[in-house]
């Protein structure tokens, strides 16, 4: 057995064992978006982290730094806001090479504290290093909630409907348009959407506020990937609704333009860092009224069923199997 | 300006304005060895961040990855220990290069684990990626401590002794040995304590209960570097007895039979991970007592003077400036 075989969530589950040694104190360890820490008077910790390695998830050539200092910490903010929570103190660690210059550095960081305030963070500390060829970035984040209002991915109940508080698409569009050198303006939209992601914190606190849903996530992998977080972490199936996915006008432009495969960018894509979630059918109304009066999206794209398979439902109404095929990064 | 020239503590230092947005709840920001957080009836929340590099920090056939493990979590416990804390809760982020092996990987974990384990630390969170090339390591860790047991760089005061918890030279002597090919039997003790650091919690405990000390640091750069943090920050000048700094036998032996240069080793090297402290000279004899009854060391290696100047005397009595040559990840 080798890493590619076992793949990123193998791994991750794999490691899930003996690292709680002392639990009190631990309300959810390893497997959400975040872990979440000792509640005191009913608020509790939220804590995330994500690495950025240059060449992985980003090149220098395609995003320029100050978009990449506020996408460093947005992919965080975005975990916290997955939870229902509001992101407050950073970290950052930053292995830099001999490449790059003072310059690119103090306009990366400005685009990191543009973001932290926008989102009214602390930069409390972080470490940095020089790096042998790649920039490699690490930010810790710590949010807070209360500990009732946090959601999981493991909440979802059948008859749950499944919702997005935003189209999906556009980051893959984006991501493919730089990949191809298309970066007309035209697709300028697109590549915004990839380069300079924002986290939805908003749609997050009015779902956490209301107590109605049963489960949240990001969509950092795709919504087929992510949407298995939530049925295996649940114990529950789902069925989507093809034609309910919100996709943006000049995503789905993009898309027949160059005759790609609309699956690919809107259902096995990720980081549009929107929230899918799910919630009993009867809170739908209030949940879309109440998203809708904060500024932010309500789609209903689906249910959950019973345990067992996550399925599509095309527009012809024939149901199919949902290849669960997001990115992984070690899986060939 | 480049960063070669600005260096580590010069990018730092720059980065610090502006960033703290929400000043209520944060006790330190970025300049210590971890920031310290909200204090709840006295009790503080420390954190800090480490990043690690291949060929930077480590490389793969110098260290075995069960003890790269374990010292990935002890940089970071270093910090909490060097504040007088606890550490409770750590974050893992690894980007993997295809040339680690699913072996090589679970070997670390191990090794975090065990690290972990003797630490009480819980592992609650983190992040997986590929690498172009190098692995890299983030941890990222929480702790606690009572708000006024806290010890800061910038407490020290004209008077105060200046002392460490062990022996230097060891580690840089082990790196030495490593890089030269002299893995023999007589020098694998050096090489373990370079690859297996044991982080001085226990010392820092007993140092911060006590609440005589003035200031507490961990020599992760070395003496002189670290001494001129403590010194910068409070506002004050230092002299170093040489014949005082503590040199294991075989560290010094080795720095001997090859006829190398005591002072790079001691006092210019750095990942002893022993704590350098100051401490009002009434009260050396009572830290001296509690520190050896709790099975730690102390070792009385100079004095804080008028600011201005970091000082060596010498075994003949003279006293010469002591350059402040640390680690620097930056400079040429």
């Amino acid at each position: 057995m080798n890493i590619e075989n076992l793949g990123e969530f193998g791994f991750i589950n794999s490691i899930k064992d003996g690292a709680i040694v002392r639990p009190l104190g631990v309300i959810k360890g390893i497997g959400d978006d975040c872990a979440v820490l000792g509640s005191f008077e009913g608020n509790a910790m939220l804590v995330t982290t994500d690495i950025l390695v240059e060449d992985v998830h980003f090149t220098r050539a395609g995003i320029p730094p100050f978009k990449l200092g506020r996408k460093s910490l947005a992919v965080n903010i975005s975990d916290i806001a997955a939870m229902g929570g509001l992101p407050r103190e950073a970290l950052l660690s930053a292995a830099i090479p001999k490449t790059v210059s003072l310059d690119y550095l103090q306009s990366w960081y400005d685009g990191v504290r543009s973001m932290a305030r926008e989102f009214d963070i602390n930069i409390i500390g972080g470490d940095t290093s020089s790096s042998p060829e790649k920039l490699v970035i690490n930010v810790a984040l710590i949010g807070e909630a209360a500990e009732d209002e946090i959601l999981y991915r493991s909440g979802a109940k059948l008859g749950d409907a499944i919702f997005l508080t935003g189209p999906v698409g556009s980051s893959a569009a984006g991501l493919d348009a730089l990949q191809n050198n298309r970066e007309g303006e035209k697709w300028q939209s697109l590549i915004e959407c990839h380069n300079n992601p924002y986290p939805h914190v908003a749609a997050g606190r009015v779902i956490s506020g209301l107590k109605l849903a049963h489960s949240l996530i990001d969509v950092s992998d795709g919504i087929a990937s992510d949407l298995r977080h939530i049925c295996i972490e649940s114990g529950v199936g789902a069925l989507v609704y093809r034609e309910a996915i919100p996709v943006a006008d000049t995503a789905a432009e993009y898309i027949s333009h160059y005759a790609l495969d609309m699956d690919v960018f809107t259902l096995h894509s990720g980081e549009d860092y929107v929230l899918l979630g799910t919630t009993p059918p009867d809170s739908v109304s209030i949940m879309r009224d109440s998203l809708k009066s904060a500024g932010c999206g309500f789609y209903l794209i689906g249910e959950i069923t019973s345990p067992g398979q996550i399925s599509i439902r095309g527009a012809d109404g024939a149901v199919k199997p949902l290849a669960t095929g997001g990115f992984d990064h070690f899986k060939r």
